[in-house]
């Protein structure tokens, strides 16, 4: 039998934020109120940057519109970071931090570098005897994450991305005097899982239907191979749309376009201009006019164009985190589980944060297709469930209306930490 | 008493596509059934030179399906073009087909060189003695026709944009890690009415909401006022999310960020990169991350995103012109015209065709704050209306799903006439 657990969860986000984010932490909180082993249900500003600060907030004191409200709510209502705890006393800091506010559940939404800091967090917890239950949630539009099916936030950019194309092609197939290219450049560092689902604005009737090329950073570009991929096109139709992840590289692994910026803080090489790029290979070689457009940060908060399955599936690892934290498990990430059958159901189960952490989920072999530029039929059958339902965002004076939460902060106790 | 005049009606569209010109297209089709002089309904094909063609559809026999769903169909269902009839023999061209089709009204949707071409075509007519009736529909994006209050297809990329800044602002506002500067470009060639729109995203009470500097091309381009204006906003903000038209100039007239592929077919120049452009302009001279965005074609086919207002009267627009040219007006274009006082209401009048050719309507100075970078409470009081209500597109597989036309084409009876 679990050992019972009595004391305040934590709930943070980190990383990019999404669509559903702040579904996740609606479900934490929520379920977090179910359950008298939880007193007080704080939220981590800014991810470990705010608990490095001790900047926590009281979510139980939150009126019931805003955590109604966080479930259409895109971006991080919580503040999120892409701070790299490295440093040792930064751990120790951590769990002081806990320590003082007497936090026993630790729920962090994020993607693997996330999940690699909650797995340290909780084995510094366990070499110390500090009793902590530490359980990830996953999150990220890349859909990268290993061990889960897929990840909350993925369903939710492909939605607005193929809801984009296919306006976009409508208004390029109206176009009908000449030949245009049109490249739409959409996010994707190391995998092509966000590309690979703008295939889904496909009507299944119509194979015609654009987009006609997708390119992935999972196949070396050629330029050679693209001028001929699009003459190919384009002698079917008069217009030739593009998608293209951003993190296309060359046989050796190069990316194609860097911006300026350089890197992130994780050593992440920092990408843009992938479609004018490709734009530019299209008027030089072919003569024909391209066209491009960057989505930009946009598509992943698109929240007005966003899948109910994703969002009620990343409410439901909320809660799946904190009933299982409840339970006794610790050091496990909560993973979305598809069930065998046709008809498409999901349910949640738990991974060790460890394997999260270490893992990036490639897109199988054989869901690409052999020209290179298509996905298969798999891939079809596994994302299209994804994108089904619309979440029905409440609209005032003509704009989406979200919340911001009123984040009443708990007092500290700790004297600062110098961590910058 | 107006002479009664019988025959076949013929609706085309021109220029660039928006969210809503086919609603235009679907209120001429059911108000023309409600006629008994207007015998056969068509369309032409890709404008101009779909007529030029003998390209003729009949509307009529698309299912009541097909033309209720033109009402939130993005694009131009009936195709459209960026030809400029220039010579003579190509308008008598234009003579000819409507003669041999007994085409006696005419209703062209479409910006200010379409309603130009349409007035040529009735000046003709009448020249020679030929019995039709013309009348245009307004439709651009661009909002820069005159004597109409406003038009249709504005007020939803407004909407749509709005929602973009609004939730990309979120995402910005979540990552407070370090000063961040985002620069979001939108369409706008001379015009910085889409531009200007973008203002709506800022809730009423929250003044430092995004976008915090809107750039028009109204206002000649400064970059030592750019690099002022984006750090006084980090003073005050951890970010800064600029909104840029793509047309902006220089002092001199010079647009600051052209692409390569020079100029259209009406002398227009084409335009890209301001976006990138000012990115690089703040790392250069400020020493912080900026990111851009282009939202591209897509943001003015975005029907999932569209204002029911603009939509409403994009389709009573399309009605007005049938009923104008059955009661015996010819020569006037259908424009919009806001009643007086408090309450948003809009009804339709005319004006003469070659009135609206020759304008372009300039953003009035005094809604363009001092600052040069805000819009006045004047400009929010002109815009908020048109970007009110929602859109219901129904969604078909998780992806919005609209109509395209079966397209019954019309027997030929001419001999091909050489134009190209």
């Amino acid at each position: 039998m679990t050992e019972e657990l009595i004391g305040n969860c934590l709930v943070a986000q980190s990383g990019g934020p999404t669509a559903v984010i702040n579904a996740s932490v609606a479900g934490v909180v929520s379920e977090a109120l179910n359950h008298v082993c939880i007193e007080e249900v704080y939220g981590g500003m800014n991810g470990v940057l705010g608990i490095l600060r001790e900047e926590l907030i009281d979510l139980a004191e939150e009126s019931q519109q805003n955590i109604r409200g966080l479930r259409y709510t895109p971006a991080s209502a919580l503040g999120t970071c892409r701070f790299k705890l490295r440093r040792e006393q930064d751990y120790e800091r951590i769990l002081q931090v806990f320590e003082a506010h007497n936090i026993r559940f630790f729920f962090y939404c994020g993607g693997n570098d996330s999940q690699d800091t909650a797995d340290k967090i909780s084995k510094l917890a366990q070499s110390k005897g500090y009793a902590l239950r530490v359980i990830g949630v996953p999150k990220t539009i890349d859909n990268d994450l290993v061990t889960t099916d897929h990840c909350p936030g993925y369903g939710s950019v492909v939605k607005y991305i193929c809801s984009v194309v296919r306006e976009t092609a409508l208004d390029h197939e109206a176009m009908g005097q000449h030949d245009l290219v049109s490249i739409v450049e959409v996010m994707g560092r190391n995998a092509g899982w966000i590309a690979a689902g703008s295939t889904l604005a496909k009507a299944k009737d119509n194979p015609n239907d654009a987009p006609h090329l997708i390119y992935l950073p999972e196949r070396p570009f050629s330029k050679d191979k693209f001028v001929d991929d699009v003459q190919r096109v384009l002698k079917k139709n008069r217009y030739c749309l593009v998608v293209v992840g951003e993190g296309l590289t060359d046989k050796d692994g190069n990316y194609i376009a860097n911006s300026a910026s350089g890197q992130d803080a994780f050593g992440h090489q920092q990408l843009g201009g992938i479609g004018d790029f490709l734009a530019n290979l299209v008027e030089e070689n072919l003569a024909v006019k391209a066209r491009s457009s960057k989505l930009g940060t946009g598509q992943r908060a698109a929240a007005h164009c966003s899948s109910q399955t994703d969002n009620d599936e990343a409410f439901m690892a909320g809660k799946s985190a904190v009933k299982a934290a409840v339970e006794g498990e610790t050091d496990k990430m909560v993973i979305l589980v598809r069930a065998e059958g046709d008809a498409y159901a999901c349910e949640t189960s738990l991974a060790p944060l460890s394997e999260i952490a270490n893992g990036v989920k490639d897109i199988p072999e054989d869901w690409i297709a052999e020209d290179g530029v298509s996905m298969t039929a798999k891939f079809i059958k596994y994302c299209q469930p994804l994108i089904q339902g619309e979440v029905n965002v409440p609209f005032e004076n003509g704009v989406p209306s979200y919340v911001r939460l009123s984040r009443r902060r708990i007092r500290k106790v700790l004297d600062p930490h110098e961590f910058e």
